[in-house]
């Protein structure tokens, strides 16, 4: 067996099957973890899985994972995974799409009795999005050994342990020290997701081959002007923090507009005006702005242009401005040899086009112990984490096959 | 009698003693009008008009007046006027000075047996700050006839209903049609108050004339972008709401600081993001600004010029913004005899200086049917409508003095 079948029925009927395991007294297609909802779509999977001839069991960290057997014991694992849970008012493609396509991948080398040399897992992640604990991609961190004593003692808004939440759907967090995975457990993690962005969309492009993914910086900022009346405080007398934070923000803009070693964005998303009176000059401003690309280089330029042009700010209109660093997250690189092996099995498919990831996933966490790799299928307007969330089920059916070479292809390259 | 004696002290006393009359319960200084509060400080009002000589009264609309008869029945009355109410969280001399100046006078015309030519009245304006009824200046519009069946329907929080709220004060909202002042009813309405902006004190002058009370249009701006996520659309594929609403709000202050055949100002007072998340390109934003100046026409350029602007930022980004007025009140303009007449009497007491006033008073309504005149004492640092509203009990007294002669120059003027 050397290339995947395209199945685009069958995939569909599993999207739609998994879209009507959800809480329906929220928005969209919500299948938050720990709930009774996760616990009915993971009977729904861990059927799936049986039926597609895989052996069955959730790790240390209450992943759900699904093991085919391969011809070389000595080969560590290709692992293929995502996650089913979704955010408050989600969709029915954004992780989903992953596990599903790795169930798919199962089923059609168990109908064809394929071995491969590596053995496989397919992975359910448990509570891949931002999560009450206030932490993301808890399941993936948990099976790499990333889960602090501290990250586990963490609490929801109703006051349930993270440490319970994960022994109740199965997980042995008492375990996790000993039994997560190590550098060289796996010898690939591949998953295939949506592009969450318009680039595939606006590009005319049906695959996505994903060359990392982005660091993140983000920063607080708090412009300090003076509160005045806006009758009665002429234009020369004034210390302005709305016109002077709507400089920066323009800076921000500027600067992620200039020319860098790889492609970055720059976002002012949050802003809040004090005291927001209409009849009052602003006092003060208080905003967060991120920066993200591959390059993490290019990422401290930006911010050294940004300070740059506060400072700027700062002196000309006579006002206090500080900024402070409230996170930062390493990028991921997928090696080039990845890169290639899986732009290959894409042109096979469909057309193919190269470009980052912007959102973080459990590959960022799967990379801190084997060489990770992503597809991506185009997200219908760039949309995703709402109800409109949309990938043409023929696309996704690609994605499958497209992955499926990819996996063939590693197999075989061994 | 041609000059009236500086006296700090009384106006001190009297400031201090009426600034113990609050709702403690409240920040600052707090006297909201329909309170015990403001019963209370009108007792003392009472009092302190009756030991001045004047027959005390309530008009028809609940307005506390007290009265000194003239030589000449056939001139209409010369008002001096204010109110004691305070914003919540207000201070100790924004209104209250006015008053107590009203009675300064008449005290000092009663001590020295002067009976003036005209018959002096000394106001108490109930509710001159914006109240929970959505309007402001009741007792000034009740006056002169400008409180339509509409407003007097209007209720507060608590369901009160602005007609009995003037009823429970002594006002007789079913005469207000009838009894209401008309033009040539009064020859002169007179006002001392705080500038409660920073330009007497950064231009060092005791005194300020006041040339007229600036004319205000309201407008609100609505930018419909396109929310995206900041980590997955690149710069380039974006409809960034905050930063289009950016470039506005620099675009507004750029309008205003430009020449015009009188002093403007232009403000973003209030801004609001959606959906405001740190990792969300915004999707709308919704602000409101004003423009204010004594020039009319100059208030139609400026907004003729900012239409021109977001024609420009609409059409270069691909988003769609929309400007609606939400409210415009005219000028008042001082007759410039006025001006003349207030700033000779200004200048035998201290340094003088014209300014318009850029915020509203109780002379916008009374100007529908009298001759207005306004003197301001310096606020320290610009403040007012907050605990640390400031003026020098020396420049009160000053501010009385020149208020005082001015009265006299008018009565002996005609």
């Amino acid at each position: 067996m050397t290339v995947f079948e395209l199945n685009t029925d069958r995939i569909k009927d599993n999207i739609l099957a998994l879209a009507t395991i959800i809480d329906e007294d929220k928005p969209g297609y919500t299948r938050r973890p720990f709930t009774k909802w996760h616990t009915q779509s993971r009977e729904w999977l861990m059927n799936e899985m049986k039926n597609s001839g895989l052996d069955v069991s959730i790790d240390v960290a209450s992943n759900l994972i699904g093991k085919r057997e391969g011809k070389n014991p000595e080969l560590p694992p290709i692992m293929i995974g995502s996650h089913t849970d979704s955010v408050v008012g989600g969709g029915r493609f954004d992780g989903i799409i992953g596990v599903l396509a790795g169930i798919e991948i199962a089923r059609q080398l168990n109908e064809k009795d394929v071995q491969l040399a590596h053995t496989l897992l397919v992975v359910d992640f448990t509570g891949e999005e931002a999560s009450e604990f206030g932490i993301s991609t808890i399941g993936s961190r948990g099976m790499v050994g990333n889960l602090t004593q501290e990250d586990l003692n963490r609490t929801n808004g109703d006051g349930l342990v993270l440490r319970d939440a994960l022994a109740s759907v199965g997980g042995r967090p008492e375990d996790l020290a000993t039994e997560s995975l190590r550098p060289g457990d796996l010898s690939l993690y591949a998953e295939l997701h949506i592009e969450q962005g318009p680039v595939l969309e606006q590009t005319n492009h049906e695959l996505g081959v994903v060359t990392g993914i982005v660091g993140i910086q983000r920063h607080k900022v708090i412009v300090e002007g003076q509160a005045n009346h806006a009758g009665t405080t002429p234009m020369n007398m004034r210390f302005d923090a709305l016109t002077t934070a709507s400089e920066i923000v323009l800076a921000i803009e500027k600067v992620a507009n200039e020319e860098y070693a790889e492609q970055v964005v720059g976002t002012v998303g949050r802003l809040f005006v004090e005291p927001n009176g209409a009849n009052v000059v602003p006092g003060s401003v208080i905003f967060e702005f991120e920066v993200r690309s591959l390059d993490l280089q290019a990422l401290d330029q930006m911010i050294e242009k940004i300070q740059r042009e506060i400072a700027e700010v700062e002196k000309r209109r006579t006002v206090s401005i500080t900024m402070n660093q409230l996170s930062h997250a390493d990028s991921i690189i997928v090696d080039e040899e990845i890169v290639q092996l899986i732009e290959e099995s894409c042109e096979t498919v469909g057309t193919t086009h190269r470009l980052p990831s912007g959102a973080g996933h459990d590959g960022n966490q799967l990379a801190k112990i084997a060489p990770v790799g992503m597809i991506f299928v185009p997200s219908q307007e760039g949309k995703s984490h709402c109800a409109e969330e949309w990938t043409d089920f023929e696309l996704i059916a690609k994605g499958v096959q497209a992955l499926g070479n990819t996996i063939i292809r590693f197999d075989q390259r061994v």
